[in-house]
């Protein structure tokens, strides 16, 4: 299929009115055929007042005919066949394997969503009957049920240019809510998104659905993301990237005549804590398979491990050699954009420069275009004075930060700010004073694991991507999973409803 | 039992180093005894930091225990007997029957969150078992359940002095989550607040809980409430009362390093919207119950019917000519506070000296003490083209908005801001015509209502008490009924666990 540089606006593929700009090939720098134009003023209103004209309908489609509408877009992604990870490999740099099983995730998502649409337990129906006899007075008939917050923005990322891009997670749980969705593309994958763009598009016309469902812009800039953020009739935002570019879309939120919730998934350095049994009986192997973890996917996954807390000791030295032999081994990789590798290699040598760290490893250097993984350790007095420690180097750079004590690891925990993951690895004998920690632990991040680490997350009733500020604008929230679709309703009550009058998913009750 | 003026901090009273300040009966202008000395800044800090340390113990409690625990606040609200209701009497002007009423509701209140609690769905126990021959790669272990925030800061509320005070519906649903709470106590009825706290902090001694479970503090001004907000210890924060105070408080929350969620109930005009066969069968009694339900309590409810929008015609008319004459035979009554009273009457000043607005009745005159109701009447354009007009008058103020037609009054409920409660007045004939404007209306209230008015708040499973902004600052949620319990949660997943550092609620499953 031949990638558009068009928006997709009610049904028709337009071109858009404001500056243009192409994707390039982060492997070799080239510049990649069409261009896009990114969406005027007018055109952002024309899409933001279509999805607004198409709410109420949409939201009140029948939750089969919404399930298959969720279905037939994974159908059509399939569809697209190798077009579509041609262009993806060619926009992002990641590898065939990978993007195919990023495929598979965006397909399954929807259809997980799709199912949870047809259980129907999302809309919390609550039946509350009548008393007329209740003294000192009657009750009223009551009835509740959760409705769809209205339109919403889903911004692209960068990093999940299948899974958290126009059809991943945020657009399928917003739609799986009741909300048409308008997307603001990435523009470091704008052909990987048209592609899947044409593919929601043509679901929402063979599904009967209003053209308003869903829309496509492209933006070569920001404004068209801070347009549709202040548009009111855009009713909740779900973006996934930089801690920047997250608070500045919570600020202008947050200003609007009516503040609507942002869903912003930014910052986090997934902590791993080394308890001292599993350093003894384990190292090695833990050293390795944090090698492993950290430069997966050249470690630009939001749950990539940053951070190693442990107590100084032969099991940590042990750790260390081994993850150090292994990175030092680890190829370099292209990472998903110039920018991005840039960044990276900014912050790594942030981290070379100070006096305060020592780099401990370095991976393979590779061409102009690919980043090395780096492994730096510091002190926990350091890490304890020196907040910017803490900031995430987004790519395959890992922090050690080795304390004198438990009582001093304890303390650089408690210093944490917010995470998406926190991972124990323990022995045995390191389990009550695990559990010690648990309580504080599960305060600073929504998911955590135990002898593993966080990347590789499981799309699923009981997974929690996100997790306190810094690491999203919303704790109460998560980005994966099925939980994810509450993020786009709110409830309504009805009291004394005569039954004609009623939605039709309370009638029947 | 004796009202004491001291703070409530960590089990113990302590008198206040701050500033003091006296109830004052509103019914006659007089002050009361004690007086009541505020919170310092230091004071402050020791109430957060033992409720922080209080936290980890209190979260996790047994259910069973923690369900007991609010049954004995209940109990002790009880038996503080007709000293609470004639302290409460002399602070806030209400008569006793409505008082004995609200005491009924706010020990109900915690016996339905001990309920809950007993009942346990709230934690969202999900389990989501390994599949280690999975392919392409094994899938992990996970469980999940929902934590609370942390210590919650508590505003009391003028208008409740029990049901939305300092054991009221968000101190209840807080605790009921497992969040230590920080009440501010309203500086309207402080005496009040005291007895109740006595209550409370017996409660968590007699229940074994740590000390710092629970804390009264008082001011004179606004201190003791900015600093609790900001404080890096209190993550959720429930308020009930004026717009601007609500929004100062989101503003202070969202600037914190750490921003947190701030349920604020605010300001809501309760829109009640007359269609022409009601207004042709049944316009009298109609115009009889508005005037009942506008005057109850002074208009001292969040729900109170403020706006009526209907169209032109003699059904309007006579709705007029009767809500008008049971309105001039309505006694004045003692507003809460004589600040109250005065913001009232300058608010039915601005209304009776506006070229747009002419007064239909007003209430019988009273003391210098009391408010009298006034109804007024607008047109739509005056309404359309003049946003003030939309601008809550706490206590009994109607508006009546008369349109030309129907596709005027839909303009009119266009421009409406969001609400806590819509009522609808339909005959049989209007129902279709109701029915193509639901959707319409779900989006502007937490409520919707037929053939009644939103005075009167069942505490039940399937109330919405909130409402898109500016009826309260997170529409996603509700501050009255069982539902109000998932504002203080937030989901953490549990990845491989061994099952002896899982939390108990996770390991029996």
């Amino acid at each position: 299929m031949k990638v558009s540089g068009d928006l997709l606006i009610g049904g028709a593929a337009l071109r858009g009115g404001a500056a243009s700009f192409s994707a390039t090939n982060p492997a070799i720098g080239s510049t990649m055929e069409p261009s896009f134009a990114g969406a005027t003023k007018n055109q952002v209103e024309q899409a933001t007042a279509i999805a607004w004209d198409a709410f109420p309908i949409y939201r009140e489609t029948p939750l089969e005919k919404r399930a298959l509408f969720l279905e037939a877009i994974a159908e059509n992604i399939l569809e697209l066949g190798d077009d579509l990870i041609l262009r993806a490999m060619d926009e992002t740099g990641l590898p065939r394997g990978r993007l195919e099983g990023e495929r598979a995730r965006t397909v399954g998502q929807l259809c997980l969503f799709a199912k949870e649409v047809r259980e129907g337990a999302f809309q919390e129906l609550r039946l509350d009957p009548a008393d007329p006899d209740r003294k000192p007075a009657p009750k009223p008939d009551l009835r509740l049920r959760n409705v769809a917050l209205g339109p919403v923005a889903v911004f692209g990322a960068s990093n999940f240019p299948l899974a958290f891009s126009v059809a991943g997670g945020d657009t399928a749980s917003a739609l799986a809510a009741g909300c048409p969705v308008i997307v603001k593309a990435h523009s470091a994958h704008p052909g990987t998104s048209a592609l899947v763009g044409s593919a929601v598009q043509q679901a929402v016309a063979a599904s009967g659905l209003p053209a308003g469902t869903f829309a496509l812009l492209f933006d070569a800039g920001f404004e068209v993301g801070q347009m549709l953020v202040a548009d009111h009739r855009i009713r909740a935002v779900g973006f996934t990237g930089s801690r920047r570019g997250g608070t500045a879309l919570m600020n202008i939120a947050s200003e609007r005549k009516q503040p609507i919730p942002v869903y912003a998934e930014m910052s986090s350095i997934n902590p791993v804590i080394l308890f001292p049994n599993a350093l003894r009986n384990n190292a090695e192997a833990i050293g390795k398979s944090f090698a492993s973890s950290l430069t997966l996917g050249a470690g630009q996954f939001c749950t990539n491990p940053g951070l190693i807390i442990a107590i100084d000791g032969p099991g940590l030295d042990a750790f260390i050699n081994a993850a150090s032999a292994a990175l030092q081994e680890s190829p370099a990789q292209t990472m998903l954009t110039g920018g991005m590798c840039e960044a990276y290699r900014k912050g790594v040598a942030r981290l070379s420069a100070s006096l305060s760290v020592s780099q401990l490893a370095t991976g393979k250097q590779g061409t102009p275009q690919q980043a090395a993984a780096a492994l730096f350790e510091t002190s926990s007095a350091s890490f304890l004075s020196e907040p910017e420690l803490q900031e995430e180097i987004f790519g395959a750079a890992g922090l050690i930060v080795r304390c004198r004590d438990e009582a001093d690891l304890r303390q650089v925990v408690n210093s944490l700010e917010g995470q998406l993951t926190i991972a124990l690895h323990v022995h045995q004998d390191d389990l009550s004073n695990a559990a010690e920690m648990l309580s504080q632990l599960e305060l600073l991040a929504g998911r955590l694991l135990v002898n593993g680490f966080g990347t590789g997350v499981e799309v699923s009733p009981a997974m929690v991507h996100g997790g306190p500020y810094p690491a999203t604008s919303d704790g109460r929230s998560t980005s994966v999973g099925t939980l994810a679709i509450y993020r786009f309703l709110r409830p309504v009550s009805y009291q004394d409803f005569p039954p004609e009058l009623l939605p039709a998913p309370l009638q029947s009750r």
